[in-house]
């Protein structure tokens, strides 16, 4: 039996106890939380069978009572004696998704991202935003096959793509590779075919947040979009970080959305709409290239969700929806390369070297925090990933 | 033991042994293939378990060999006599769908129909197609979780509309209900992310083919789509019907391409180019109001499966891809309501009664047939749901 140290400024301590699935050297994956840099196996902890699975739809699907309840029994076991057998050091572990993704909608929810690609791309317009903009939150569904778990690379897509000047299409490796900044919520419980779930119903639903880089490939997806939308531009690769952070461990950092004027229309109304003060953090190589700060996103993921269902679509444990690259302010506060590089006409400095779009090689790791209960540091861990070469 | 009728122009010959999942009474879902008017259960037929399950995925996945073997097996198998605890009278019986529904993609590859709906949207436009339309097969991802069996019913949804002269958009029922009669290729084996599908090697993929009705809420589309694509206007419902028709009972169906010109990249080339020569009809509360060809595609199966995976995306067992509208030239081909009344503007005659949209209590019907081997009909039999009131 060993008493685990909880360091109080780790980012995974007792405010936090995320959700993952993990394996040890090819063996089964089991479901875990993390404290610290230790990996704590829940079945073996808490002796529920439920854990025992190679995933956590099970529990997602049990609703919050059940997230409540196990929250705080994970809370106290892990400030007892804890079984040597439910213990490995994070560096032992391999992650894995935390569940089969079922439906995926990407949004479009920072108004500071969508106003910078509205002048990048629309630049004679005097609004950057679209009509619809402030009304909706626009989003997509996207490919949910190729939602991959950090540390997993992703292979240069091939594909069309025409520049302005292009007398025809070419086909080839894409050329504008790109990453988008994204938070992911996933679905603990789903709601019928038919029905919809209101804005003050997000508790009962959504079951915890994730670090969502959407790879896109912006020569593909400028010639293909179309007018259906994004296809193959970000179809080939999603990546997720591995470990939920419960919706629970979030309460202390839920904040007002920026004001949104005009008022919406009455199913995306919320008493106190609420947003979340989340930071990220992009590094390209290893060097920090810009701080996202999810506070500003204009639509809440109350919102989203219901948004996603006043038509009576139905939603499934493992739908993740996610919010579109979250943009600040600041120039250094964009969460999409297109934009830091305003086109790929300004640079940034990559340590020493100038940039714009992602060479074969590279690697781009995303991290977020909040602060959680007490103050106490809440983190989301992180997505990382490296580009591999073209195979056309 | 039985020895079956098996009426030379059924639809559900020789030529044609779809695959279905059914149950009877309320009890478990198993597979099953159909012959006339009898549904045939093939774990008692053959003495397999793979078929005793409630999904076709295991045989989905087992690759165009087994699916060879299997199809020899039943086509002998229901010539002899066969045990009576096999057979099921259609009527008897409650279909299912066929196995899970992973990704799903809505392609737009009927010229005439893109055509159409250039001149209704784009009317100053010269030419109706918009540039990448002969380049790719243009296609976005749709909802999984509300692809639906034949027979249930589809509730009007609700949503946000503006009207090009309304001030704000409104919230309420959609009043431009409409259908898209499609096709739709269910995929047997996928293929690992990273790797791709070339043209020649669809039939080591694609297991079979269904008829697909896309729903659409053409106020709610309109209003939303820019630029991401259609969202909450399509992912309300499609309806798929029951019985998967095998790619090998399409063989004798095979038609080139209308020609391809400009000629497309490489990777969308094909030696001899086929589309599949199918018939399909449109009823409306009973009344015949369109009949598209299929065999005026543009895009093919095997190229929209090619263009899915061209960037390295996997697919899977149970993803499906639809055709997009099918329209042929004529007036009376027309495989959508907004064509078929040009926007509403001129109303069809439906037994007696204008219409342009779909009412509550309205029924839609599209069924499909083929020439099989030898010349006998096969039939895709039908895609039918009624629309409940909205909920909102």
């Amino acid at each position: 039996m060993t008493l685990l140290d909880i360091p109080a400024d780790s980012g995974f301590g007792l405010a936090n106890l995320p959700y993952g699935v993990y394996s040890v050297a090819g063996g089964p994956r089991r479901c875990a939380t993390r404290v610290g840099d230790v990996v704590v196996d829940l079945a073996v902890l808490l002796g529920d069978d439920d854990f025992a699975a190679g995933t956590l739809e099970t529990f997602m699907a049990a609703g919050p009572r059940r997230w409540a309840q196990v929250r705080e029994a994970i809370r106290a076991a892990v400030r007892a004696d804890v079984p040597d057998a439910a213990l490995h050091p994070v560096g032992e572990v391999t992650m894995h998704l935390p569940c089969e993704i079922a439906d995926y909608v990407d949004f479009y929810a920072s108004e500071h991202h969508a106003s910078n690609l509205g002048r990048l791309f629309r630049p004679d317009n005097p609004d950057p935003l679209l009509p619809n903009w402030k009304h909706l939150p626009v989003g997509y569904h996207g490919r949910s096959s190729t939602i991959v778990v950090s540390g997993v690379d992703v292979v240069r897509p091939c594909g069309q793509r025409k520049g302005p000047n292009d007398p025809e299409p070419v086909f080839g490796p894409s050329v504008r590779l790109d990453i988008e900044a994204e938070l992911g919520f996933l679905v603990g419980v789903g709601n019928d075919m038919g029905s919809s779930i209101g804005t003050g119903a997000a508790d009962e639903h959504l079951f915890g947040a994730v670090i969502f880089n959407d790879w896109s490939a912006r020569d593909i997806q400028a010639w293909e979009y179309v007018p259906l939308g994004p296809n193959l531009g970000k179809s080939f690769a999603s990546s997720i970080s591995p470990w939920v952070v419960p919706m629970a461990a979030l309460e202390a950092a839920r904040v007002p959305t920026p004001t949104q004027e005009p008022t919406p229309l009455p199913y995306l109304r919320m008493d106190e709409p609420w947003g979340l003060d989340i930071d990220l953090s992009v590094r390209w190589n290893g060097h920090e290239v810009s701080r996202p700060p999810y506070r500003e996103m204009y639509w809440s993921p109350a919102q989203m969700l219901a948004h996603t269902t006043v038509n009576g679509a139905r939603t499934r444990t493992g739908d993740i929806f996610a919010s579109g690259t979250i943009s600040g302010p600041g120039a250094d506060q964009r969460g999409a390369f297109i934009e830091l590089t305003w086109g790929g006409k300004e640079p940034v400095d990559v340590g020493g070297q100038e940039r714009t779009f992602l060479l074969d090689g590279d690697t781009v790791t995303i991290t977020a925090t909040a602060l959680g209960a007490g103050g106490e540091r809440v983190s989301f861990g992180e997505v990382t990933a490296s580009i591999l070469p073209a195979r056309c």
